[in-house]
C-alpha cells in the first residue's frame, strides 16, 4: 500500500475544509511511456485499495485486470478506514481521532480527491475506470466531473443517483447502529453490536433469497426447538462480527451518508442531462438476483448513455454475484476491451 | 375483543408448561345452525384480532368475508400483545410480567391453542381457513394438525417452512434489538430504538425495491447536502416509531422466533409427506414483487399440494401487497369460494 499525502487543504461538497488529504492506494503493473494503459478500479463500500485481495481472480495476466498489459490503480475513499482520510484520522484541530464529528463526504468529493492523486501519478486519461456497486458511482462521477480523462466506463451492479430503495436500506443500517447507546463514545469500537446489525442488514441485501437458501439450509437433524441455531442466524451472526473485526462505526455511518447522497445529476441539470453527457464507450452489467440494483434499474442506465452496451450475469448469489462470478464477468469485460476502437 | 379464558395447563412444544391461557379473538356475522360456515383468518406477524381493522376492504358485504354469509373468527397468536397471553402477560409464578423470560412458542403451539377456542366455540369444521404471511403458517399447521376440521385453505404469501433467507431477515432484526443495551431491562418499553430498527428491516423486506421506488421518491428541491432528509429516511423512521407505538421489543421478539421454528414437516416424516397429506382444495396465491415468499416458492409450494390452485398478483407493492390488493383479492378468493363442491 502506497500513500498519498497532499498537504493542502480541501473543501467538501458541504463546505467544510479538510486541513490536508491522505490518500491509500494500491497500483500494479507498470504505466506505459504513452501513459495510456491505465484502469482506474474504484472499490465497492467496505472494500480497500488492494483490488487483487477483495476482488479474487481478477488481477492475473490474461484476465481483465491484467497486469502485464496494464497499470492498475485503487484507492481507498476517503471517509473509510484503510488508510485514507477519515473518522479514525486526527483532526488536527484538537489531535484527537475525528470520530462521529467527521464532516460529511459526497461521492462527488471522492472523485475529486483521486483526481489529485490521479494527477500525482502523472495519468491524464485513463483506459477504462471500472466499478461495481459503490465504484459504480464514483465511476460514473468521475465520468461526469471530467468525461476527457476516460477511455471507457464499466459499470457494475450500480445506479446514477442512490434510489429511495437504497437509502431506505442505508437509513435502516443506522438506525441499528444508533440504537447501540454506545455510538458517540470517543473511542474506534463503539457501536460494535450496532455495528455487527447494520452489516447483518447489509448482507441481505447483498445476497438475497436465492443466495441464503442455496447456501444456508440448516442440516439434517438441526434440532431447532430444542437446542441449535439456525446456519442462517449463525451465519448473519458470523459476519456482523468479522466486520466489525475490520471497520469501525464511525466510518461505516460516513459512507453509508456517502452513499445517499450519490447523485450525478446534482447541479448538471438533473440525471438524464448528465448521463446523456457521457459519450465515452460504456459497458453496463446487471447480475439477475440483484435486489438492490435490479436488472431492470440496469437497462434503464444503459439505454440513458449514449454509448453504452448492456451485458447481464446470471447469478444466485445476488447483487455479490460481481465478486463471485469472476469468470462470467472476465469474459464480459475483456470482449468489451477487445470491442474498443484502438487509438 | 372478547377474550377466552382457559383455565388449564398448556404445556409447549419446548416442554415448558403455561399454567393456564387466555386468548384474545374477534368475531363477525353467526355461525349458523349447521355449524359449517366459519371462516377462520390467522393474522399475520404484528397483527391482531381485529381483521375489519387491519385488512381494509375484506370484512364487507359482498366480500370474502362477508359477514352476512360466514362466521369469521380471527384470534390474536399466543406470544403477541394484543390481548392473548404473551410476555408482557403475568407470570403467575412471580406476579410480574414475563418480558424476557417468556417461553419459546411455535406456530404449532399457537395453532394447538387455536383449537382450544375453536371448541369453545363449537366449531368442529371450518369452511375454510385463510392466511398471508405468518398467518399462512397457521393455516397450513392447522390443516397438518387436524386435516378433518378443514373445509378449504387459502393461503397468500406465505412457506410450509421458514426458509434460510426469513430466517436471516428476522435474526438480523433480533441482531438490531439485542444491540440496543436496554433490551432485558424489566419494563414494557424496553429497547425501544433496537425495537424501531426492527420494524425497519421487516419493511424493507415487506416493500423491497419498486416499493419504495414507487412511493418515497425525494421532492424537487429537495437538498440533501445541506438540510433535507431523504423521504425514504424519514420514511424508515416513522415506521419505526409507528410501531413501537403499538408493539412492545419482547412479544417482537418471541413471535420472530416462532416464526423462525414454522416447519409443517417437523415429526410429519419431512415437508413433502406433510403436504402430501394435506387433500382438501386449496388456494395458493403469490405477489409478483414479493421478496420475502417469491412466486417461485408459491408455485413450488401449490405444486406439491395435492389438490392446490395457484393465481398471481401483479403489485408494485411486494409483500405488502396482500394488504394493498384487496381488490385483486376478493375477487380471486370469491372465484375460489365459489368453485368449492357445496357439500
Amino acid at each position: 500500500m502506497n500513500t498519498f499525502n497532499y498537504r493542502q487543504s480541501f473543501t467538501l461538497e458541504s463546505g467544510v475544509t479538510l486541513p490536508s488529504l491522505e490518500i491509500a492506494y494500491h497500483t500494479y503493473g507498470t504505466l506505459n511511456s504513452a501513459r495510456d494503459n491505465c484502469i482506474w478500479v474504484c472499490h465497492a463500500l467496505t472494500a480497500n485499495s488492494d483490488v487483487a485481495d477483495w476482488w479474487p481472480h481478477t488481477v492475473e495476466k490474461g484476465l481483465f485486470l491484467d497486469p502485464d498489459k496494464y497499470f492498475i490503480v485503487c484507492a481507498n475513499i476517503i471517509g473509510s478506514c484503510y488508510g485514507s482520510t477519515g473518522p479514525l484520522s486526527v483532526n488536527p484541530a484538537d489531535g484527537n481521532p475525528w470520530y462521529d464529528e467527521f464532516p460529511r463526504v459526497t461521492v462527488r468529493d471522492v472523485v475529486r480527491a483521486h483526481h489529485l492523486l490521479a494527477e500525482h501519478l502523472g495519468i491524464k486519461k485513463v483506459f477504462s475506470i471500472i466499478g461495481a456497486s459503490v465504484g459504480g458511482f464514483q465511476a460514473l462521477e468521475w465520468a461526469a466531473l471530467n468525461p476527457e480523462s476516460i477511455g471507457s466506463i464499466v459499470l457494475i451492479a450500480t445506479e446514477a443517483e442512490a434510489s429511495p430503495w437504497a437509502v431506505a436500506i442505508d437509513e435502516t443500517q443506522r438506525m441499528a447502529i444508533f440504537s447501540d447507546s454506545t455510538y458517540g463514545e470517543k473511542r474506534p469500537d463503539a457501536a460494535a453490536a450496532g455495528l455487527a446489525a447494520a452489516r447483518a442488514i447489509g448482507l441481505l441485501t447483498y445476497r438475497g433469497p436465492l443466495g441464503y437458501n442455496t447456501t444456508q439450509r440448516n442440516l439434517p437433524g438441526h434440532d431447532v426447538i430444542r437446542k441449535d441455531l439456525h446456519r442462517a442466524q449463525t451465519y448473519q451472526r458470523y459476519q456482523g462480527e468479522k466486520l466489525v473485526r475490520r471497520f469501525d462505526a464511525y466510518s461505516y455511518v460516513t459512507i453509508l451518508n456517502m452513499f445517499d447522497t450519490h447523485n450525478i445529476g446534482r447541479d448538471r441539470g438533473g440525471l438524464d442531462n448528465a448521463l446523456a453527457s457521457l459519450n465515452m464507450p460504456a459497458l453496463v452489467v446487471g447480475i439477475t438476483t440483484d435486489i438492490i440494483f435490479t436488472c431492470e434499474d440496469m437497462r434503464r442506465l444503459a439505454s440513458k448513455l449514449p454509448n453504452a452496451s448492456y451485458k447481464e450475469i446470471d447469478s444466485p448469489f445476488g447483487h455479490d454475484g460481481f465478486l463471485v462470478e469472476h469468470e462470467l464477468l472476465n469474459s464480459i469485460i475483456i470482449d468489451f476491451f477487445n470491442s474498443l476502437p484502438t487509438t
